[in-house]
């Protein structure tokens, strides 16, 4: 049978519930998608539990169960991702951190059985600092504790990732951030041997970045400023980097990313799938939908296997706007007409969402997103138009993110047989 | 409450994806199967997906599934499989492998440390051989290495099954079948202390395979006649007899096994349920599907659960044959009318295929099959024909093959409760 390629277009956030606003629409009901339906009409459709029903997805997990990779396998905690997110270099088996830059008032002190003292976290954030955190994350960033190198740098605002790498370190190490002002960094302990070891790590880590940054000439101008010094680096949420098998091996073909986001770019790199700059992609409202659509077909010359992220929907849903959200789902919807207009072969097409973020609720939410599927071998079922309720009767019914990769792989005639 | 009885009957790779020449409908859509709409309007239906969403399942894994053994345990390599299909007696422990006969050219060596020199393997099939193989199995059947018994016996053209029994034998030896020609063999080696004497006894099968069949008067013939001699027995494919509850200890009832294929008797027979003959179960297009059901009929009276699979469904997908297809899906209509109409108690009837085997793929693929389930108990649906779409809007919604005993005992009133 002849193999095709199939592209899967993710929504971010696009699934909804009721909107009084809307008269009861969701945004993605409410709006005009002649491409969204026509899919929806030659394909089969379905609701799809991103994890499960009712789990409440990250943008992180749900891309993971898409893609076919086990989110409760994968997800050992924030810190892999926020680093991924921020385009640090992760290597399997890396111990990675979320991190504050913070004010730290006293002089602090390492003891020989490992607790901190003489010193306290007067503000966790450092008055949200927003500007100077490249310098600082530079001045910590390639420290060697014993025969380990930490890995350190900025994200939004007071954020920042910590990644350690060396032989012999555990995942089960407690945070260091103490969690509330007014008391000086907690000792991380370990749960283990290997864990003690990551704990010993990050105590140190944390002193030597508290004597790396008190006389930071970037504190020393915030506090000529009279503002609060950024002098200490607080880890948090640590997880080791997940072993997981890169696309290619675990699918026998090629894959790629078309993506807005830093967290999905570095999935998607982290498995090893190309993820090419898209120009025009700016992940907000203003993005260029035709210039992320023109970025599928290109990597289509050379892929089997394309995931394509845009982000506006959610945003819509985290502010809470009706109407921008609705003009979001028409994005989604040029970008699918502009694909399959342009596509030279028959491929199978997957739209869907990645979560709800209900302009309700304005996050995450766990409820169902509607999914359909065009191209060939599909069995065309009734439904007519892409909405969280219409799909309810299509031929897919119920599925699970985590199923996404199974049929699209049967579909596309790539996979093995279980059995004879 | 009072227990029923309950017959399964599957169509093998009855399901079907949309045909061109059908106008666009399955074989099963458009074929005239007034009993299997009956047992549509009379129960439940819905969609299963034998082993999970998008997977393709082989006969052996889905129907493990659907007698409600997790194939994902069970099925540990193809050798056990293949082993049962050809009717040899396998127990709990044995480990088996696929075979070819196959030709060697030069004189076979096996050395102190293990490894093959002095041959090359110049045809892993022996031309296909066809014929003699039962003498040249029997040659070879039967041989005593260390403590260990090696039989082996004939399947179609080139290939055969041989089971080891023996005390301590590992599963995990690798293949002596080089998976090339103009190689000598490969040694097996083992990845544990048991696996490494399952390569010891294989290596040393190997050999002894050769010294017996160098000479047989059945290759002497072959070379009279300018054939390649099927002068030794290549294994591959190794797997461990799994530990299966039987049928009636499961779940405290007698079944049965009305079916064509070796494969599926052999399943039958390792779960210890009855497996009768059936003259005129051809397994072909010219099976007598009235045959097949007197013998479900007959099974009941001493039964309380029947699997019945009528393989002729299947032939037409691998073929892709439509017309022939359709003509299955009428014998399987007729097979479900003749049991209807001739049982004398009130059973419940589950109609369902064990995969998809679409006549534009000509194999096995992970599409869902439609289900219906009628009898006692049952809340019956809308649904009025049995479709591959038109189950989609029955009660039973999205179904696992694995979920199919319980579902059966739950309405046949012998499923103990779980919990208080």
């Amino acid at each position: 049978m002849k193999r095709t390629k199939a592209v899967v277009i993710i929504g971010d956030g696009l699934a909804d519930r009721p909107v009084p606003g809307l008269d009861g629409r969701t945004p993605l009901e409410a709006a005009d998608t002649p491409n969204l339906d026509s899919v929806a009409s030659a394909g089969e459709c379905g609701q799809m539990d991103p994890i499960g029903p009712g789990v409440r997805p990250g943008s992180d997990t749900s891309h993971l169960a898409i893609l076919g990779y086990d989110p409760f396998k994968a997800y050992t905690g924030r810190g892999p991702f926020e680093a991924l997110g921020i385009g640090m270099a992760v290597e399997r088996g890396d111990i990675c951190f979320r991190c504050n830059f913070a004010t730290l008032e006293g002089k602090l002190k390492l003891s020989e059985d490992g607790g901190f003292s003489g010193a306290r976290v007067v503000d966790r954030r450092a008055q949200r600092i927003s500007e100077g955190t490249r310098e600082l994350a530079q001045a910590v960033d390639g420290l060697a504790v014993e025969d380990v190198t930490c890995y350190v740098k900025e994200s939004v605002e007071h954020r920042a990732a910590l990644v350690l790498r060396g032989p012999g370190l555990g995942p089960r190490a407690s945070d260091v951030d103490p969690h509330e002002e007014n008391q000086p960094p907690h000792a991380a302990v370990g749960d283990d041997e290997g864990s003690q070891k990551t704990a010993r790590v990050l105590n140190e880590f944390t002193l030597r970045s508290w004597e790396a940054l008190r006389e930071h000439p970037i504190n020393k101008r915030r506090q000529e400023d009279g503002k609060l010094p950024a002098n200490i680096v607080l880890p948090r949420g640590g997880g080791i980097a997940p072993d997981l098998e890169p696309f290619a091996h675990r699918y026998g073909m090629k894959g790629a990313a078309v993506v807005e986001t830093g967290l999905i770019a570095g999935i998607a790199r982290y498995l090893q799938m190309t993820v090419p700059e898209v120009p025009g992609a700016t992940g907000g409202a203003d993005t260029d939908e035709i210039a992320l659509a023109r970025a599928v077909l290109r990597m289509l010359e050379e892929h089997d296997f394309i995931l394509c992220n845009i982000k506006t929907p959610d945003l819509g849903g985290h502010d809470s706007r009706p109407e921008s959200k609705v003009e979001a789902a028409q994005k989604v919807d040029r970008l699918v007409g502009f694909v399959r207009e342009n596509c030279r072969s028959a491929i199978h097409i997957a739209i869907t969402a990645d979560h709800c973020t209900p302009i309700s609720y304005g996050d995450h939410t766990g409820d169902t997103v509607p999914v359909a599927i065009s191209g060939p071998n599909v069995r065309p079922d009734s439904v007519q138009s892409f909405g969280e309720r219409a799909v309810t009767a299509g031929g897919l019914a119920r599925i699970r993110g985590s199923d996404m990769m199974s049929i699209l792989t049967n579909l596309m005639g790539v996979q093995e047989k279980f059995g004879a």
